[in-house]
């Protein structure tokens, strides 16, 4: 059912500073920047490897406001590791097989992320204090669902 | 430098449970089982994708007891996420470079991790909060530093 890691979601306070770190300490480079106003972040991701299966990357996020999950994330628990999020090929099959598991779905049909992708997070209090996404690539068939429907 | 998103550490209080959960929500599969005395934990790495790079894998930490690293953990924070592993082809020369750009590293030299991989953690506070891992598999050169010197 997961294809990879697709990303490490980190939760900064700038963005700009973090991603400069991360070019200089590891030489990763910077494949997409973009502003999500529905999640409440500025986001980067740093490609770290790309396999058949598609990229795995990391995702910088730093929160639009304080009144955001990741603003409230930094508040709560400083700068760290946010999520993680796997990689699917078919998110519509995934989030059903693994809703029929009892975990409840944070996102019960897809929405838009990173990079034209369809995601979807589960709860993480029912995967032991893991926030998870699921992300299926743009270049598969999206599926998503209209915004208000 | 970075090869792949080598594993992402999970820290829980019961990892039969936890490999459990994960067989199940995710179909998962449990390569790799072993207790590391010296870094206190009863862990499990389960495969979430393979590719020329190496494997990507959840590992599943449980402490063996609370004075230990993940033991600590657990009591500040709960179960969660509690470091990132990314591979390296040479760990030895990945710390030179990483160590040249100012970043504290917690092991100067690579000691034994999961699967025979020779690792070393960098210091988190010049990581953005994040514990990061470097490992190198197996079946490259280990280049490990004899345990006393």
């Amino acid at each position: 059912m997961l294809t990879r890691i697709d990303h490490v979601g980190i939760a900064c306070r700038n963005l700009a500073e973090k991603i400069a770190f991360y070019e200089a300490a590891f030489g990763l480079r910077v494949v997409s920047t973009e502003v999500n106003e529905a999640q409440g972040v500025r986001e980067a991701m740093l490609q770290v490897a790309v396999s058949a299966a598609g990229m795995s990357c990391v995702q910088l996020l730093e929160p639009l406001g304080a009144d955001t999950p990741v603003g409230r994330f930094l508040a709560r628990r400083g700068e760290g590791i946010h999520h993680i999020g796997y990689g699917v090929t078919d998110i519509t099959a995934a989030l059903a097989s693994i809703g029929a598991t009892g975990v409840r779905l944070l996102d019960a049909r897809p929405r838009h992320g990173s990079m034209g992708a369809s995601v979807a997070f589960l709860h993480p209090a029912d995967l032991g204090g893991v926030l998870t996404e699921l992300v299926q690539a743009a270049e598969a068939e999206p599926g998503l669902a209209a915004p208000d429907g």
